[in-house]
């Protein structure tokens, strides 16, 4: 863990608001539900490290082992490589001008493995690694759900991207990602989504492998799917990312309880409109990012569920607004908006970890395991990867 | 301006994607428009400087001098403090544990004026005023259009707050932001707003002077209004923080034209999914922001428009969705999707400039009034202040 940044701020009640909190106990423990299901299942499992960002966080993933991950910047790729981390998947669509970032790690002994789905990438990744004299392992994104990128599995072009990859010697393997379970509201359509995700991705280097072509990785997951599959035959390796925290979202589909959500974002109360039925914090957008995600489920938590400084929940209470320094508390199922005075400190809940923790530069770490305190301590500060 | 972070990155085709871009042509326009209307309707011109949290930004604003601003954290203040920044107005409003703070930046010489609409600020203020030895301007806020923080004009609790001010020497003024402006969709509905806006502050004011209450400072202002109000008697200074930069929100409500649009983010084509219509790019909202500001307005323009790198509006490209580090580009209006090969170079416009630009550490500024290049040439890099 990294040292904590002021000795004077040992508890939340000390460093100035808004800052994001983490409770390592709750991380650990979501740690380790994903790590058993995977064992259970009989796969290896990749954490993506784009929600927390964070060394100190990863750390925990593998036991202090730098183990394999998955990353969604260059700059994360960087970051852990510099800390030892020797496998690693950058699971967004290779272009070229990225490539001399992605030898140069390669270089260092990193097993950087890069992400296309069509000919024109495979045939510059395969130049690219003939002419550095490299291996660059290189998988081809499969599209299971229609969410975002990828080949359909049936996809003709499939068969030539893989041999264009074989013969360069670049061929890795084939990851899908299904995005879109983060709307499936049952367990039994997540169930589905991951038997999908998983068919596809099987189906894929099924198809490869009659051609001739070796794959070796076939990489499957998201947060939703990784906790709803049932069975992962002809799976290599899991991915999630959002599980480590957890968030609103994903408690709204019953991922997880809301007792798993690790992160938080500390916020002071800066003024009250009795005759609005508000209270205001300062914590805006700014705190906790545009993202509205709960906006599109049945329970709509607007900016976040709110509880008192040593996590216990307020009933009722819902940030529902956000300017850029400013955040709207309101009452809501006909709850009391509670009396607050000005320099009450509270904790929301974000919809979404990802987008939360990236508006903050890093984490003040408390561990739930302690016990509930009016005023719990800081463990740590754990800096974040930025930029790209 | 600051230096270059590196030789080597010239243009625009130089640096890796996603980077935000800043076009110092408009944005020199743009501050040079509001500050003539200022002058034009005889009030001072205080600028927010939360949009670009810029110095360099900063120093077109008052022609390279250190002139008065407004900001929306504690850390820009300190950082314009740093710079030679000697009146600043912080307007969030002040809660106990941040006064350690403001009394530090007024025993430096700065003039840092807080915000409050309470009798329960008003008093910790004056006491710490009065402990501290130190003149502690604060003013108070007025509410002129319910959207977020503030006294009614008619208030009985005003002139009570002003005396409890006045008495420790505190009383600077009055304040108000009429937020709701941004969503007047009409030239004449936000000169109704910045009438209402005025009213609202001027009427406090008489108050607190019929009262026998100084006071020196009648402070109003949004963007939306300020390019409005026809008429500030009453008033003595100006607000306005978006107008920097401007954004497709600004455009959509007809307060600036979308050729006045200074913020955009230079992303990179790494996939096409022609079975649905879609180009996918390497800038999600990571990059963008989850600001959908325009989504409240009549023209829904999605994540953002879609120029080439040389800031050419490609004619019915839009971003319709974003995922952490990808983005979505789909054609509309009958346009047909561009061919754009892997590796092609685009800027997306944002719906908020605020929101876009405090997802990036810094600008690579070009200047567009050296004509519409290719590839724009890289002027100066500008850092942002960060975190609170």
């Amino acid at each position: 863990m990294s040292t904590l940044p002021s000795p004077a701020a040992r508890t939340l009640a000390g460093p100035d608001t808004p800052f994001a909190v983490v409770d390592v106990d709750r991380t650990r423990r979501n740690i380790a539900r994903l790590r058993a299901r995977a064992d259970r299942l009989g796969v290896a499992l990749r954490p993506h490290v784009k929600t927390a960002k964070s060394l100190d966080a990863a750390a925990l993933l593998h036991d202090g082992a730098p183990g394999p991950v998955t990353v969604s910047t260059l700059a994360e790729a960087e970051a852990f490589a510099g800390a030892g981390y020797r496998d690693i998947t950058y699971a967004v669509g290779i272009e070229p001008r990225k490539l001399p970032r992605v030898i140069a790690l390669l270089r260092r002994g990193v097993t950087l493995r890069v992400l296309l789905d069509s000919t024109e990438q495979a045939t510059f990744v395969a130049a690219a690694a003939r002419e550095a004299g490299v291996a660059l392992p290189a998988q081809i994104e499969i599209d299971c759900d229609g969410h975002r990128g990828g080949l359909k599995p049936d996809a003709p072009g499939l068969i030539g991207i893989g041999r264009v990859l074989h013969d360069a010697g670049c061929l890795d393997g084939v990851l899908t990602h299904a995005g879109e379970s983060y709307f499936r509201p049952t367990a039994a359509e997540r169930r589905a989504a991951a038997r999908d995700e998983r068919d596809a991705a099987v189906a894929a280097a099924g198809r490869l492998r009659a051609a001739g072509l070796p794959v070796p990785v076939v990489s499957v997951g998201s947060t939703p799917t990784a906790h709803a599959a049932d069975d992962l035959t002809g799976v290599t390796e899991l991915r999630a990312g959002t599980y480590v925290f957890f968030d609103l979202v994903m408690a709204g589909l019953g991922v997880c309880g809301l007792a798993d959500l690790a992160l938080s974002v500390v916020v002071t109360v800066i003024g009250h409109r009795p005759e609005y039925g508000w209270i205001v914090t300062d914590g805006g957008w700014m705190a906790m990012s545009r993202d509205r995600g709960t906006a599109a489920q049945p329970r709509d938590q607007g900016y976040g569920l709110v509880t008192d400084l040593s996590g216990t929940l307020i009933p009722g209470l819902v940030m529902t607004a956000a300017s850029q320094e400013h955040g709207t508390l309101t009452a809501r199922d006909g709850a009391v908006l509670p009396e607050l005075p000005i320099g009450t400190r509270l904790r929301v809940l974000p919809n979404h970890a990802c987008a939360t923790a990236a508006q903050h530069h890093g984490y003040h770490v408390v561990d739930g395991a302690r016990g509930t305190a009016a005023e719990p301590v800081i463990e740590a500060y754990w800096p974040r990867v930025y930029g790209w």
